[in-house]
């Protein structure tokens, strides 16, 4: 299905794996494919229609009852292309079929419930794929570098992640979480871009360089959150994402993988065919004005 | 710029005025261009680029504090053509400025409020724009029709949408409002080929030709809306949509121009681009692992 530029299924090359370490994890790197920039484009363009087709009938599905769902997780650093992915990748689908939510730092109403009140009531429902920019890992990730919790307060969360996750697949859904993972080098490049365009300015946030300085804890917390919370029904993707190309490729092929394991089909609504075409037919006449 | 294909702006031509009719409007016509069903599919992947941008724009700036947004209504009769617009006029737009919104029969929760409760919620917040597939007209359309609020309520109903939509223009909202114009015959073709192909079985709804039968009722419905409706700030557009390649271009030529008149700007954040480029560059240093 993926032509020459995939030599090897990304989602078997970068689903982390017992013993998995980020520090093994080169972002620069572009494992599975040959193909380059060039090869990559090209790809994604040419992937999208099966992307499509696979969630049309996805949703198509749904309708008639399949309860089959897909939530992919996207956690990163500031910069590393989460707005690219969503752009590039799933901006492709039809809307109908796609439930993004990016999540922010929690509201008052937010706050004064527990961190996955706010990420349940954006779940995706049967036929759609929900994409979380940033999401429930948030609140084990900055809230552990930073301390806004306590150390038992980030147990307790790791476990209610788990439960969380599990009830959803049981539900009939899916879930990809997927690291973008970039090198500092390459978040201070695109964040000195962003300073270099006028057009980009709105993108830039001070805050991110606060939070770019403490790189080794969020590495730190982002092994321990995949360690925790990786399970087979629920499993982590580290994406190198240095090269954009590649980041938008993999994960593309990544979710198309998850949809062909669904394995979605045209639904068959069950209506006799000739008896419907002959209650159209019969109104053939109504003419207006 | 929209270059030789529109002759001129469907926005002007398609516009509801003073004593209009909907009886004189041919769902088979194509006002404003003779570009024909080659140059409109050219037309909408051309101008594709040009809302991108806006819509980018619009976006970029509510970062800032702007409270522009913008709600597009599609009502119609079934078939008439609604999810391909979504799917081939909005879809090309980011997934982060796009708020869609597929009203179904209310449900008993939506029943126990008023009728403009649902649509509230639904509202595009700033920088986004809100796609409306169905909407609060459904309220006065079958409702009507089918006798399922008496004509007093009906009456109430009007005042109350006008007042509805004046909030949201107040609060920095535009509205505009489409109504996808098909004939009985164009209908009665679509309904039959998504009965002779068996992936589109699950988009054919019984129920369509219950409705179907009742066809000059609901034109005499649409046509006392759009004239108890209608407003400078939340105007009518009757886009005549047999034509499937004519119904998409003019759709996306008149939603250019509203954000032409929003005229959205990339914000400037204000901040020290210099003082920020050094605070970056200060952390240049950072190496992980």
């Amino acid at each position: 299905m993926s032509g020459a530029f995939w030599e090897a299924d990304p989602g078997e090359l970068l689903r982390v794996r017992e013993g998995f370490a980020l520090g093994d994890v080169d972002p620069a790197a572009t494992p599975g494919t040959s193909g380059g920039k060039k090869g990559g484009i090209a790809e994604l363009a040419r992937a999208a229609q099966e992307l499509r087709g696979l969630q049309e009938k996805l949703f198509a599905q749904s309708r008639l009852g399949a309860p089959d769902r897909l939530l992919v997780v996207l956690q990163a650093m500031d910069a590393a292309g989460k707005g690219g992915i969503v752009n590039h990748v799933f901006s492709l689908v039809e809307p109908y079929g796609l439930r993004l939510t990016a999540f922010k730092a929690p509201t008052a109403e937010e706050r004064a419930h527990d961190f996955l009140w706010r990420v349940e009531r954006r779940l995706p429902g049967p036929g759609v794929i929900g994409v979380f920019d940033r999401s429930h890992y948030e609140d084990v990730l900055i809230q552990r570098v930073r301390g806004l919790a306590p150390p038992e307060e980030i147990e307790r969360r790791y476990g209610a992640i788990v439960d969380f996750e599990r009830r959803f697949v049981e539900d009939g859904g899916r879930i990809v979480k997927i690291m973008l993972h970039i090198s500092p080098e390459e978040q201070a490049e695109r964040l000195l871009s962003r300073l270099d365009d006028p057009e980009k300015h709105w993108k830039y946030n001070a805050g991110d360089v606060e939070e770019r300085v403490h790189w080794a804890a969020y590495m730190e917390a982002f092994g321990a959150a995949i360690a925790r919370s990786d399970a087979p029904s629920a499993p982590w993707f580290v994406v190198p994402a240095n090269a954009k190309w590649y980041a938008r490729a993999a994960v593309q092929r990544i979710v198309i993988g998850e949809l062909q394991r669904i394995d979605p089909r045209w639904p068959d609504p069950g209506f006799d065919v000739a008896a419907e075409r002959a209650r159209v037919e019969a109104t053939l006449g109504l003419r207006w004005p």
